[in-house]
């Protein structure tokens, strides 16, 4: 590559986003790329012209690693979705402008399905119209609901944090439990996939029980049928532990949270902004039951918690943005890169870059084949699927106590 | 000492109550006791005779080194006050027939205030009954509300945990932020003291910009000033973290919960359950303001996350266990051993065992010249009193992902 690249991070974080930037930088600085730029809040800082430097911060001995070890967008993110080309060719043409004015060659985007859209529109732009710049998509979700590839890179960090946290808060709530049980409902993420709630699944192993129920956005949700259930558990078991996904609908179309509040807020893709759902059913399940209950969200936590990466994330969240810049190199363009996976026992992943084109924006979710019968549960399907993307650790480096960052200034 | 001994552990867990267990078991063992019992579920379940013999689980290469890594009670805890003596004399009676059945000659119990009175009252019906059974208390508690002590066991890795996860959560708000801000509400644990809220304090560092308010209970919460601070907050920031204790209250006495929900449950202590503060008052600040706000509990992984406890935690708990078996030994009874720091920098701290008839069973709140002026921050009295209960780590041991715990059959 002769010109400059820039890359940019959008959506919601994840734990590894910044892994992805590293690689980015690694591969780039190997193959001589001059200047390596960052948007400072994606796509929407760089029509604003705010770019950074990324030699300011990692060109040095422990950029790297520290950048590893940072939770969220290192260098900003947004929710901004580029606009339809026709009608909007001027924000196309600043995009171009600003590549053109850096010698900006290739543009990478780590981001979920609306960021892949961005890339693919940019692409179709620089086609239409005789462009030789290029457009490379890099993965990232804590949701897992990317099509064609194996598992997003973060995936694995979420689902390690949930399994964790999952296994520890088993552990508390079973620390009581002479008398009458505690029923404990957990939240997890996911709005239409129930990948980070199947997460919940990992938490089971020789030392711990898992949890009793786990209920995913992919089946409806029947309240009476939830009720009966964590009846049974509570004149079983001294301790109840059951996961619901943020995402779970009863038959008429309606969360659960909404039953709870009639007013639930919408983000800029028109994305409803769930939470209290966890909360809904405890109070539900104290007030039928006289139980004791507790509700306990996980919160942003499960993208954020980079102390308790997962290796395997980190390493693959690299790959990736380092593949694509190989890609890149090789001319490609309006692609994302994928992970392959080859064997599951040992695990083994590799790459690939697949044409954005060929595939729709839809939110893949947790196949039915990995759900129990019940239907609040997941098989070895999945443990299989999800065990090997939790494995391994990379330590933070810890500074007066608590996991050091690298920031921009 | 000739006989048995038992340890017990009593109230909400700790990252690591079982620290002090460990701590017990292995100052026993040098000192050549026979038999140590733990009491399954606290003096509870001693009183229906359910103890484990701890070689079961200990005497083995990793066991104690599995233990320190547990979260929560392992042996099981319990909310069981015992009753006053006058007019109860039977349920004594029932405690030294156990001990007696078993050879145990003495009691060790680990928890906060309630625990230290069981202690006492045990110790007070020995006195007035000639018999020579012995019982220590070892403080235990994240809330750190205990007089005479320096410092509780517990507080140091709820105070890491609360910190690293602030500066996970201070980063993962910052993401965004190139429109208007967000504001993000975190509600930490502790009633009545706020040194759990006051560890927010802990995240500022030359990475992080640490929380911009926290509000303890230490002061009357006043909303209107609140809403202040955070629209000035809002006006000047692209991102506003907020830290607030569950305890808060208004200046008419009632919690900022009890705002929202009328029904506020209480547990067998009589302490209100608090909770939903938060969201309380981010639904209030987006209705004020029309920003977007966030609520995020940490909720009982504050307690339970014992894979990120403090190193120095963990060794304090280990000693006070380690040290009531000490002073048992010499004879003494009725009391509980306490931390006494000797340095700030470098950190030293000792322990001595303190007659618990001296002290009433107050809550000890975080001094009023720890906290600034404007009532929401810390300053430097705080940090140089907390930051070195914080230091160091011991790294759970991953199997197949997550860390392995020890668990009772």
């Amino acid at each position: 590559m002769k010109g400059n690249i820039v890359v940019g991070q959008s959506g919601g974080p994840t734990a590894v986003i910044n892994s992805s930037v590293a690689g980015v930088y690694a591969a780039a600085k190997k193959l001589g790329v001059k200047k390596v730029y960052g948007m400072v809040h994606g796509i929407q800082g760089f029509l604003a012209d705010k770019l950074c430097d990324l030699d300011e911060y990692l060109d040095n001995e422990t950029g790297v690693e520290l950048l590893k070890r940072t939770p969220s967008a290192f260098l900003g993110s947004c929710r901004f979705k580029m606009p339809k080309i026709e009608g909007h060719e001027d924000v196309y043409e600043k995009v171009f402008e600003i590549m053109e004015k850096h010698d900006i060659e290739c543009l990478f985007y780590t981001g979920g399905n609306d960021s892949m859209d961005t890339v693919k529109m940019l692409s179709d732009y620089a086609a239409a119209h005789n462009k030789p710049q290029r457009f490379m998509g890099v993965p990232k979700t804590i949701d897992n609901d990317l099509p064609i590839t194996d598992h997003c890179p973060g995936y694995g960090s979420a689902a390690k944090y949930i399994a964790t946290s999952m296994k520890e808060v088993i552990r508390d709530n079973s620390s009581f439990g002479v008398e009458k049980p505690t029923v404990l409902i957990v939240e997890i993420m996911g709005r239409n996939a129930g990948w980070l709630t199947a997460a919940a699944a990992l938490a089971k192993d020789v030392d711990c029980e898992g949890a009793d129920a786990i209920y995913l956005p992919e089946r409806t949700f029947d309240v009476d049928a939830f009720m009966a259930k964590v009846k049974d558990l509570a004149a079983r078991k001294s301790s109840v532990v059951i996961a619901v996904s943020e995402g779970i609908k009863v038959a008429d179309g309606r969360y659960v949270c909404e039953l709870a509040n009639a007013n639930v807020a919408v983000d800029a893709f028109g994305h409803k902004q769930m939470s209290g759902m966890a909360a809904y059913l405890a109070q539900a399940v104290a007030a039928e039951t006289g139980l004791k209950t507790r509700a306990i969200e996980f919160s942003t936590l499960q993208r954020a918690a980079t102390h308790l990466a997962s290796l395997t994330d980190i390493n693959e969240a690299f790959q990736v943005g380092h593949d694509a810049v190989l890609a890149a190199e090789d001319g490609k363009t309006g692609m994302m890169i994928t992970l392959d996976r080859n064997g599951d026992d040992p695990y083994q992943c590799g790459t690939s870059a697949y044409d954005i084109h060929a595939s729709a924006n839809v939110e893949r979710a947790v196949p039915d084949e990995w759900i129990t019968e019940d239907g609040c549960g997941l098989n070895e399907g999945y443990e299989k699927y999800a065990r090997p993307l939790i494995m391994g650790e990379l330590q933070p480096l810890f500074v007066n106590g608590t996991p050091r960052h690298l920031v921009r200034k």
